[in-house]
């Protein structure tokens, strides 16, 4: 991360932005520079190294999950707090990722590219032979997950990025991606008042439009859920307990949007979505390692989340 | 402030305990001991030293409006931030209270008591001919002005510490007080994850014993609003805007409690509580002074403050 003049948070998105593609030939990489190389789908080959904890990796994990990849490719789990270095194993056994046999998941980097000089975030697709890093762009990393990997996917597998409804899946996107998803954290992460403000308006008009488009379709674009609802669901699943008061967006709850809360229950109880999560690791990541924000990194006990089971009504709307 | 060494936040009570009392003779105080001086009631002799960030001085300010003692003691008030040193006049022109001269409250406390070692807290009685700190005991101040100045106050003065109702107040207030007024406090300043969850727990149990309390009663105490209403006011009505983010008293809002809700838009629209107020001032107070808690010194635009104004449903309880 870095800062403006403006006080502005500006997110770091240069990326090792390799493709594993479905129709690359088996064996070694095709490509020399890092970040044009492609590589072939391959089921075992691959490792997913991710947490809880960071709503990026969290897209990949649910794109994992509906696709019915997970015996094509395991997943690593860092823990939710990390130092300057890098997101560590510590939740694993002997503090080591078992498949990759790494402590940090910067070694995974290094082993890319020597001495790599930016952030060590995940999402990070590992090589397993080389236990080298083969594309940490999380977005695309969605996208090749959700359209190149029908092969290991189970038979009834969702089309989460349909070809006819791309344009309208990522109209949505230019929209959610810079003033919701990374909105949020201009706001939190805003050290001048004013580019705080100018974020925090950027969310609730987003919210409020969100909630307008909600209200007579059950997802966002087309009839199931796309990309489009697995891009909006980890910042909205995170606003009530972190992004609310630890990021000062407290204009509203989502649990008070009638339409969004509906929306955010039908998708928590949607296999997949509130069963692979863990609310408690997301706010011990934010109030712990965010010591600019919240120096005495005690851990907010609340916000009561109950209302996430309770019935949401959306099916009526399919 | 201090802290013990388990991360429990304890609050400095130490004060100017003179007071004033409607049986002291007229003209000068009698007693020798700083503390135990008795002051004439007079009309014009004293100003009231408030902010109307403070929750402490918020109780003085609601008698003083309840008892219509506007003419007989002026009000002096300093602005929503101050430094290490004392609070400021800083809203006045000048830069000076109009009153009584000084820039900085320290002042009228070094006139009393020369190098006073303790807090220069609002509310503070000051005695206009000297300058002078008469008291800054906020508790026994709101007693005192509830009681003791019959003679200067309003002819249909309500009666806010009725001898007969005294007792149920103070068992009321033994409860609040600690576990809700100061407890978020509490929440707020530990520095121990387990003195946060200590005090989120007694704010939340107090809330609830609350809720349920003012389901089928309008006031707490008897059939009119007393001293145990204004002393739970001025922390309900901060709860949102500022102890829910700020002080991480977050499993629920206020505005999400039905009774208790209802309870403070009946307050708030009774004249002397919401027309006397300034949510503005009070963010700006908590979240500009504690560094310690928020170091980015932003204030929050939100929460939506709107459903104060509307109807309680509470006259009918009464």
């Amino acid at each position: 991360m870095s800062d403006d003049t403006s006080g502005t948070f500006d997110r770091d998105t240069r990326y090792i932005t390799d493709r594993i593609v479905a129709d690359a030939p088996a064996g070694e990489p095709a490509g020399e520079k890092v970040g044009d190389v492609t590589w072939p789908v391959e089921a075992g080959r691959y490792h997913l190294a991710a947490a809880r904890a960071c709503p990026w990796a969290h897209r990949t994990i649910l794109v994992r999950e509906l696709m019915g990849l997970q015996d094509a490719i395991s997943l690593g789990l860092a823990g939710p707090t990390h130092d300057e270095r890098s997101w560590t194993f510590d939740l694993d056994p002997g503090g080591q990722d078992p498949v990759l046999g790494i402590e940090r998941l910067q070694e995974a980097y290094f082993n890319r590219v020597p001495d790599y000089p930016l952030g060590i975030t995940v999402p990070a697709m590992v090589d397993i032979p080389t236990t080298a890093v083969v594309t940490n762009d999380f977005d695309q990393l969605s996208k090749d997950l959700a359209t190149q990997w029908g092969e290991c996917a189970k038979p009834d597998a969702p089309e989460l990025y349909p070809e006819d409804l791309r344009e309208e899946i990522e109209k949505i996107n230019e929209r959610v991606y810079p003033d919701l998803n990374n909105g949020v954290y201009q706001a939190g992460f805003a050290t001048s008042q004013s580019a705080y403000e100018d974020a925090y308006d950027r969310v609730f008009a987003t919210l409020d439009w969100l909630e307008e488009l909600l209200a007579d379709r059950r997802y966002l674009v087309g009839d199931s859920i796309t990309l489009a609802d697995i891009r909006l669901y980890p910042t909205l699943v995170r606003f009530d307990p972190v992004y609310f008061g630890h990021f000062k967006c407290n204009r509203q709850t989502i649990s008070s949007f009638p339409v969004l809360s509906a929306y955010l229950k039908d998708l928590w109880q949607t296999p997949g979505f509130g069963d692979t999560m863990n609310i408690d690791q997301i706010k011990e990541h934010y109030y712990v390692v965010h010591t600019n924000v919240n120096p005495t990194q005690i851990v907010p006990k609340g916000p009561d989340m109950s209302w996430l089971d309770e019935p949401s009504g959306r099916d009526q709307l399919s």
